[in-house]
């Protein structure tokens, strides 16, 4: 009862990918010990952009829950939950579509970028955006506020939301009465994890991404086929690992063996093949315990289905009791603010 | 079974005047022994621009309910329910949100109409319009279909949303197909009832109008100062009672004397004040079922509160069964597609 709740999530529209673990995942494990922790898997928020593809986001709630389980998230600890299965949140964003301008919606830079690389849905200056895609940060603020979260951990990219969220539960607490507890950010320590193609983003969809369900021909491909420093031309050019995404995985993964590695790359000791050889007995390694505990839920969907459901039911608990409030504040509490 | 759903309302920020009555109100009694009859208290709609003041809301809903059952709105054969008590409206809504484009609201005359007339809210040139008031048309559309409302009587200022709803849902059916019923307009035969100044339209907050509530020495106090035919300047000039509001009532009271009313004062025979006096008679007896209808329900609050209540419940059963076939259509019908 005591403990700050914490929510977290993700659009199930993809696999998970490192990047996601060491972006967020990782420190949600942690975080589950010390917080009431929510996690939403938003598929209403993936219909915003999927809308015309409801057959993409279903398929991929289940693989995202698995994503998670075999991640470490433990559905003793974490709250697995389905957006759209909590009505709750909709009448949340329903409310709060008045405590926002248009104009300040439309300002969102996050909101702006992300527009901007939906031309095919949204248009080439984003003049089709819809009406659902605007209000993207209202609804995020309904996630956040219907389960009291008080801490949220994001990436860079989702600061502006978060702080339209914080200004929507200031001005709903000043009409209304001390209603929505305000969510705090906390920066994820690793905001971005680079591609294996160098990008800065490792990304879904940019080809460039170990996935956490990716098998051994896969991984083994993928790193032989990352960048190393291609700015080492010659056989005996000094080589700089900070160039080198082979390098920079070795790091991330923590090898042991790091020091060595990077010796013999600069000695020009250590050729880049064998170096990638190395990387994938690493990146093995780090991905054996997940491909357990993948393995076990793959082998029993009515276990993933029955921590959703579970998890869906803690969820919609606290949104009842949030929501009860809610109605108290705004009057909207008749025959005595049950639902009926 | 058979019969087809009618879905109309009023936005509770007011009492309702004859206006209403003979606009829509009294269509709706005709109608209510044809069709499956749905009737909106929209206090959510009311709060997109009175979110200031969730008080008045609240007043206004069980006054509003008192003032359809003084009409002869028969809670036997109408469904009158509150909205913000149907959570599958909010639901709708979100899901909707993804099917209309901002431009396209933005063009919404209705819409523009709406926002020129609330300066004070959203700026002088509309500029500070939330994204709540701006969805105003996404919010019918959730309400018309919910109840699968097939017919829905409207003024001609409301054809620009019912279009729109209408548009929602053929792109709604054709993404995940046949799903929801698209509703017809049927434009109400009187669209607006004049003002006692003359103004074309009778307001709520013009000061021109004789609410259902008015008592005897209210509508005395009000129709004495009506306007008259201010072109007979003369005792003697002739009198144009297409020009005065008084003649225009009595012939919407359906006076049986206008005849000889008419005669006398195109012949100076009878004065403004006479002929206001007989008006006040011809109001007062058009008036008297609906006092004593509000009398009973005003000394008898739990009773219009359990009309409300049994109204709110067939409303939701009728949406929950809309909603699940929707989650169906839209592929989020997980645990069984049942609330949980």
């Amino acid at each position: 009862m005591g403990r700050k709740v914490i929510l977290t999530g993700d659009r199930p529209t993809g696999p998970l990918h490192i990047g996601h673990y060491f972006g967020s995942v990782k420190q949600r494990v942690k975080m589950q010990y010390e917080y009431d922790t929510y996690i939403i898997i938003a598929d209403i928020q993936a219909l915003t952009d999927n809308f015309q593809n409801p057959a993409k986001v279903r398929r991929n709630v289940r693989k995202l829950a698995i994503d998670y389980l075999s991640s470490g998230i433990d559905p003793k600890q974490s709250h697995i939950f389905i957006q759209s299965m909590i009505p709750e949140i909709a009448e949340l964003t329903v409310l709060y579509s008045n405590m926002v301008t248009v104009a300040r919606l439309y300002r969102n830079p996050t909101t702006k970028a992300e527009v901007s690389h939906k031309k095919n849905l949204f248009g080439d200056s984003g003049e089709s955006i819809t009406y659902g895609f605007l209000g993207y940060p209202v609804s995020q603020a309904a996630d956040l506020t219907a389960f009291d979260c008080e801490v949220c951990p994001v990436g860079e990219d989702q600061v502006p939301h978060l702080e339209q969220a914080r200004e929507i539960v200031r001005k709903f607490n000043h009409i209304y009465g001390d209603t929505l507890k305000e969510p705090k950010a906390v920066l994820s320590s690793h905001a971005r994890i680079k591609g294996l193609d160098g990008n800065e983003k490792m990304g879904k969809s940019l080809g460039n991404a170990i996935f956490l369900s990716d098998d051994t021909e896969t991984v083994t491909k993928k790193v032989m086929a990352a960048l190393t420093d291609t700015s080492k031309i010659r056989k005996d050019d000094p080589a700089d690992p900070d160039k080198c995404m082979v390098y920079y995985y070795h790091k991330l993964l923590e090898n042991k063996n790091i020091e060595t590695v990077c010796e013999e790359c600069k000695q020009g000791k250590r050729g880049c093949v064998a170096c990638k050889r190395e990387l994938i007995a690493v990146m093995e390694e780090f991905l054996k315990p997940f491909r357990e505990k993948r393995k076990y839920y793959e082998e029993n969907p009515e276990i993933v289905d029955e921590i959703l459901k579970a998890g869906t039911l803690a969820a919609r608990r606290k949104a009842k009791e949030v929501m009860k409030r809610v109605r108290k504040s705004v009057q909207i509490d008749y025959f005595g603010g049950k639902s009926i």
